[in-house]
């Protein structure tokens, strides 16, 4: 996983993605929760966003949350100590050459993570080797062409295109959350069942206005700008048009719609 | 409204919407019943695809329900004939000229309508007017901008625009799902609630993928190829390969995503 990772490591940015991981709580993970003693292994935690909530949760499950990157190692290390989190451990490592096992893990959850990997079916395959028979997987991912909003916008559209075409650039795939079924299939689980998170926003929902539309989904495409600009994508004005279109939606007659895909399956048993 | 009807008259186009009605109808409706002796207007009953529905899961309520097509009105009455409907009564009349007394319903019920009106505010206006004070208004709209699907194509995209465009050009909005909300708040609404309708099909959804992906959203893009093909909107093979891409997301590896939104808003009190 030597590829660039699109989203930034810079304080800001951890900032943003807490904010995403706090807004989305619900939506994301209510009908996660593993059972007492089971052994979960969380695969490219990051910055801890989702193993906080994942070891709330679950708190008599143990946790092993690895990422490739030993910054955010360290810095989910530090917040789960913050938390007083006593079930989960960190590890550094490479989620194409994990130091586990085979069929040591009950569970595998995987989040935000396949969108940034060139080979994402293979990254599912080595996971389902560590599993256990009838241990389940647990992959959440978000898909960029499934934002749309009003007032529509062709500039606001182009610059969610620079996201997007930066992150192909970088390996990666940001419509990747239609896919998870079917990768999840091919890389051979079995009772995959996919369902979709639609973040719905109107200003009758004024935490989503400013929790989704502006600290997370804008703020992520206000996190492209150089290097759209560096790379060419766009002029630096009709980006920044587009990025005043996205805040237009939070007015009080804006909507945006935004859908993350869950997807849990089980290692076949024989 | 006197504009063209971009969905035809047609037996073919009748079949599609049935089908479309019937799969659909958990999603759409399941959340809709009316109290034992209250008085429902249905505004744009069509051939009477909703109208089955509401009226079987209120029983005991008494519905009017309306078209402006005196042959879509002919055929919904032999439908709710067949049916042995007894608490639906059938009138044509013009959405925005209805000859009912202000205040002469208790709930007002509105499904794939608005998109094909210039003065979606206004209707609703209208709408509002006939409503007791308390009254509630039940909208239903599809929004072509949420269909996304794997593998993605521009060439299914591009079919889609014609019926975008063909509907924009007949006056209406293949868009207007998203706008629900700023519109019911518009048209002098309260508590105006919306709630999306994904409809989210993979092939361990079979049905769905009959019932939605080829029967209704596809069928109903093949539905606008001669008109598109008059307006010069795309050539033939353009519009062929979308179709076959389309169909395409059928295959076991396919996804299909489409939202309809649904809001409810009750008349103020005062």
């Amino acid at each position: 996983m030597s590829q660039v990772y699109v989203h930034g490591y810079q304080p800001r940015e951890n900032e943003r993605l807490q904010n995403q991981a706090g807004t989305l709580v619900e939506l994301l993970h209510a009908d996660t929760a593993y059972p007492a003693g089971s052994t979960v292994l969380e695969a490219g935690c990051g910055v801890g966003a989702q193993t906080l909530t994942l070891a709330r949760r679950s708190p008599d499950a143990r946790f092993l949350s690895v990422d490739v990157s030993a910054d955010s190692i360290a810095e989910a290390s530090r917040r789960a100590a913050a938390a007083d989190l006593t079930n989960v451990d960190f590890r550094q490592a490479d989620i194409f050459a994990l130091p586990f096992d085979d069929e040591s893990f009950d569970h595998v959850f995987v989040c935000f993570v396949l969108e940034h990997l060139t080979r994402p079916v293979q990254a599912l395959a080595a996971l389902r080797r560590l599993l256990r028979p009838g241990g389940t997987i647990t992959v959440i991912e978000g898909d960029h062409g499934s934002a749309y909003f009003y007032p529509d916008s062709p500039a606001a559209q182009a610059a969610i295109q620079c996201q997007v075409t930066l992150q192909e650039r970088a390996g990666g795939n940001a419509l990747l959350g239609r896919q998870v079924y079917p990768l999840m299939v091919a890389a051979g689980f079995d009772e995959v069942s996919v369902s979709p998170r639609m973040v719905y926003v109107d200003s009758s929902r004024p935490q989503l206005v400013d929790g989704f539309i502006r600290k997370t989904f804008t703020a992520m495409v206000e996190g492209v700008r150089e290097p759209a600009l560096a790379a060419g994508l766009i002029e630096a004005s009709g980006f920044d048009a587009g990025v005043r279109d996205l805040y237009r939606t939070t007015e009080a007659d804006g909507v945006f719609c935004y859908t993350f895909f869950k997807g849990v399956g089980e290692k076949p048993r024989t």
